[in-house]
């Protein structure tokens, strides 16, 4: 009998933190490396971009189709952001879970509240910091030629964002993004040992205790 | 600032397993590549062996000095054990744990249950089950010239004690010493990311947030 075959639930992965401290970066190189966590797709009403495909970057829906997943409960968690709604739909992640597939999202600390009263058991949250404003501020400069009014802007709304570290289960600072992306496997390795997940360990180990 | 100086509280963990499953071999190998975690010396009142040190493999106490620790509560747990009592004294586990240095322990799981009531947010349990009865009777048999008898009296108190997996936090199936190692290893790395361990992280924040 080899470790694999004991039933798992899988886990549901929240990678939160401020805009430009590593969250969007990291989740990548997470899936890139582990076959076995697939990213969980939002709904959104907002229209795609030339270069977005529909089913692979967002589900695209429109604002009567997402309102009435909002009122069937398809939904784990919902938000507004500049007029736009977006949401994670329950059923993709539900099956994952139940087939020990473990899902990641990306998702800012209000969908995380929501998420941690739908999924509580199965949900694994992980707040990323940048080690300081100045590497913050340079990673926000770096990736867009925004004005420096736009980039005051962010830093101001990642400094309010910070604020809700206290709110997730593991904090990591991110200081290299290999170092981070170890610690973040880390924590997977860990929580799939999690004694709650192992759904089929019971039987086993009445086997085991059977003289199996 | 670098995430070490971020202030975080040690952790004890305990590595239980039925004899044969393998965590002595896994403290050893743990506490030789981690420079961080360093192992708890028990108490004990038995005679030391030609080849044991005081202080290194236990702390070699008399009957009456054993009695006195209890009393004045200086052990996190105790037992007894063949006529010999044993105890983990609770200084030097304090001591590191609150100087950011971490623990571990390999007692069974009597002493998980008295340590998961005097130290329960810093204790980190990982219960170690053997693959199957078959693999645990050849290790059982490899490490001792014991009669078949005495192999099958271990082999029915590993059973009994195969049924404690519940009360611990993480479970292992031990296939293979250097991917159980692995497991562990990761397990020490996200527990050491857990937020409430951070003691350090709302000081951080505060200055990251006043924009340092």
């Amino acid at each position: 009998m080899s470790a694999a075959k004991i039933g798992r639930r899988g886990l549901l992965l929240v990678l939160s933190s401020p805009s430009g401290a590593g969250k969007t970066t990291l989740t990548r190189m997470l899936i890139e490396r582990d076959p076995n966590i697939s990213i969980s797709v939002s709904a959104t009403t907002r229209a795609p971009r030339a270069s977005e495909v529909d089913g692979r970057d967002y589900l695209f829906v429109s604002a009567a189709r997402f309102e009435e997943m909002v009122a069937k409960r398809e939904l784990l968690e919902h938000a507004s952001v500049f007029g736009n709604r977006y949401g994670t739909p329950r059923g993709p992640v539900e099956q994952a879970l139940k087939s020990g597939r473990d899902v990641v999202s990306d998702i800012d600390w209000q969908g995380t509240q929501q998420l941690a009263e739908r999924v509580r058991q199965d949900l694994v949250s992980v707040f990323i910091l940048p080690p300081s404003m100045a590497v913050l501020e340079s990673r926000l400069k770096r990736r867009a030629q925004d004005t420096d009014e736009v980039v005051h802007q962010r830093m101001a709304k990642s400094a309010d964002e910070m604020s809700h570290w206290p709110e997730y289960d593991y904090v990591i600072v991110n200081h290299d993004l290999d170092e981070s992306l170890g610690h973040v496997q880390a924590i997977l390795t860990a929580e799939r040992h999690r004694r709650e997940r192992l759904v089929g360990l019971a039987a086993f180990v009445n086997r085991l205790r059977a003289g199996g």
